[in-house]
């Protein structure tokens, strides 16, 4: 038997294992001081009250033999998928329920997704990115071609006229960037991709963190989107639910490509190698899109939003230049001095007891930067800042 | 963009559909009369009140601040890890908490575990088969080989000696079969496996339902499995997790080809491409390996089997060959009068108004076989089998 010789060319992925390490020594060597984490990728504030409600309903439900539920539909139950299409259509998105896809989440659906595309298909990925992109198509064996982003383009490159991909991953607004794409870049996008028969992946999961209007919150929100994109979403930061896992991909029946409909490809994949998302989980999914759901998950997401205004208010008193931080929970800074993405990472620790996310483990563009993001605790959040102000630069 | 041409080879997957379409028709042609399904594939009796209670309990944790979870590790909980260690400790079998994967279900898993092997390989899988086994490998452009099952060998194939596959599918207890390998014949296909450098894939969904104390309840039980096998376990049918979705795999240290550690390779491709199982359903799932759990699963699973009992004893009485019933909630039967699979769908439903699966929608040696289960309720099947004793043939 013959191993995929793809999994051989993944690098070193041990990013946060290797800042897990790094902490590990340090509290270690220095007992006496507290860490404070601005690097945190994952919430803290808990599920709100309606989803808890209705998982608690569920669950009893899922106890009793006339309200049992067995294996629903892969795709997800029609009560979800429904209240997904209500959620597009208060953006001005009108979708069918059968271009909706329930999934555990973006991460899962964007690795899985893989499996419709041929194995020939070049990927264009930008750099920094969120690692799993790239590490997926490395798996695949896939050629990718990396586009840079850097300070020149606010971390938002956008096509020139002689790229050429066929797959195309964006990430808006951006982990780890923080930048967010406006509604004419994102058609310039659109435009590329229809002209040279490209699909864009486009990962939506921080799109709730949106509060500028001008900004798009989807990219079916730009004409022609419906014909070239696949838009992954997710629970996990817009209502809490890294350990409840859900998410959904919308998939339109627009998407041709060769004559085939994606969206057709994406169900028979899922039909063949997923079996649904917990009865449990849709019930708290399905709560956390209701009025009063969506009106307690703006509090959490207001909260974080909070965090990142006062950490960027921050690094502006400090003439540290950064993007993100007023869309987003991430902060994207360049290190200051000069100094590179590790040098930074453990000056920040040694002299500020203070963790964050080294720019490089994003990619080679991510040298000399750094990511902060906004899901500590508002102390932890002011008491980090306060050192961040004292720190001997 | 290029699609995958392997789903262009996929063929028409509609068998549960069909069957569906069928009833469809037959209820609306005939009003009045119920319609009993001896076909359902899924599981009928609520959760455990021991499994409520936990979910409960880890529903109310996630509303609170103190308590609420995120990410979890991508590979489960150790805490849950730990509890299917203790369990395959109960059956003699030794692993490690890191040989065990926490995922959210057998098919899920079955799907993806194709990710880490090259295209290249070889598969074998037997004919009459669960399909998506074969869709999975047709998706990835895979050759597959079928190995027959049959009357002749109790649709339990060995491999004979020029036999060659890099992969192998097993599944024992079988879905659609039934039929169940004993431990003697387990140590030929491990050994063919070791001679061969084959991987086996033992899909052990069914095992609680083996009751015969010498029938093997794991791959791991047979001397030098750990060096050829990765083995897939589900709490579908043995917790009634169908609409819960949790399972595990589990892939031994000593499982290396190529000099490299397949352990860490599935170890990889979760970390990517997937982001955990929910932490309400991991509680679930520990609660059901307690002593209480286990001891309130098995009387869902002993009901089941008294189910097939039933069934069993039915087909005997009217001379119909069956193999399955005693040690797994399926039986496979020949159908009588040489009647093709769907001729004898439409025999029973028309005449009885009972529905079952037909055989040939399994595989081509399932063409004049039928396929019951055991998960419809006591009072169905007692009235489906009164009909069944007064069918006209």
């Amino acid at each position: 038997m013959k191993i995929n010789q793809g999994f051989l060319n993944l690098k070193d992925r041990y990013l946060f294992s290797l800042v897990a390490q790094k902490v590990g020594e340090y509290r270690a060597q220095n007992p006496g001081k507290e860490v404070i984490s601005l690097g945190i990728g994952d919430v803290t504030l808990p599920l709100a009250p309606v989803v808890v409600e209705a998982m608690q309903k569920a669950v009893a439900e899922m106890g009793r033999a006339e309200t049992f539920r067995g294996y629903g539909e892969e795709q997800g139950y029609a009560f979800l998928r429904q209240a997904v299409c209500s959620y597009y259509a208060r953006k001005g998105v009108e979708l069918d329920a059968s271009e909706v896809f329930i999934g555990d989440g973006a991460k899962s659906d964007l690795g899985n997704i893989l499996d419709i595309f041929a194995q020939e298909n070049t990927v264009l990925i930008q750099d920094p990115v969120y690692p799993a992109y790239v590490a997926a198509n490395i798996m695949a064996g896939r050629r990718i071609h990396f586009l840079d982003g850097s300070v020149h383009n606010s971390f938002l490159p956008l096509p020139h006229r002689d790229l050429r991909a066929d797959i195309v991953y964006l990430c808006s607004p951006n982990n780890p960037t923080g930048a967010v794409y406006t509604k004419e870049q994102l058609k310039i996008w659109v435009n590329w991709a229809l002209a040279h028969d490209a699909v864009i992946l486009f990962d939506s999961a921080y799109e709730a963190f949106i509060q500028d209007g001008e900004l798009p919150t989807s990219i079916y929100q730009i004409d022609g989107a419906k014909r070239c994109a696949i838009e992954f979403c997710s629970l996990s930061k817009t209502a809490g639910f890294t350990g409840v896992r859900c998410g959904y991909t919308v998939v339109p029946h627009e998407l041709i490509q060769g004559g085939v409909s994606l969206n057709e490809l994406w169900l028979r994949r899922q039909s063949t190698k997923f079996n649904g998302v917990s009865y449990v989980t849709q019930r708290g999914a399905e709560a956390a899109f209701t009025p009063e759901g969506l009106e307690q998950n703006r509090t959490s997401i207001l909260y974080y939003l909070e965090n990142a205004r006062l950490i960027a208010d921050a690094l502006t008193e400090l003439g540290i230049w950064f993007t993100g931080g007023s869309n987003a929970p991430y902060i994207w800074l360049q290190c200051p001095k000069d100094l590179s993405s590790w040098d930074f990472f453990t000056f920040l620790l040694d002299s500020c007891g203070i963790v964050g996310t080294p720019g490089v483990g994003f990619g080679r563009n991510g040298e000399g930067f750094f990511r902060f993001t906004a899901f500590a605790s508002r102390e932890d959040v002011r008491r980090a800042l306060d050192r961040l102000r004292a720190m001997p630069l």
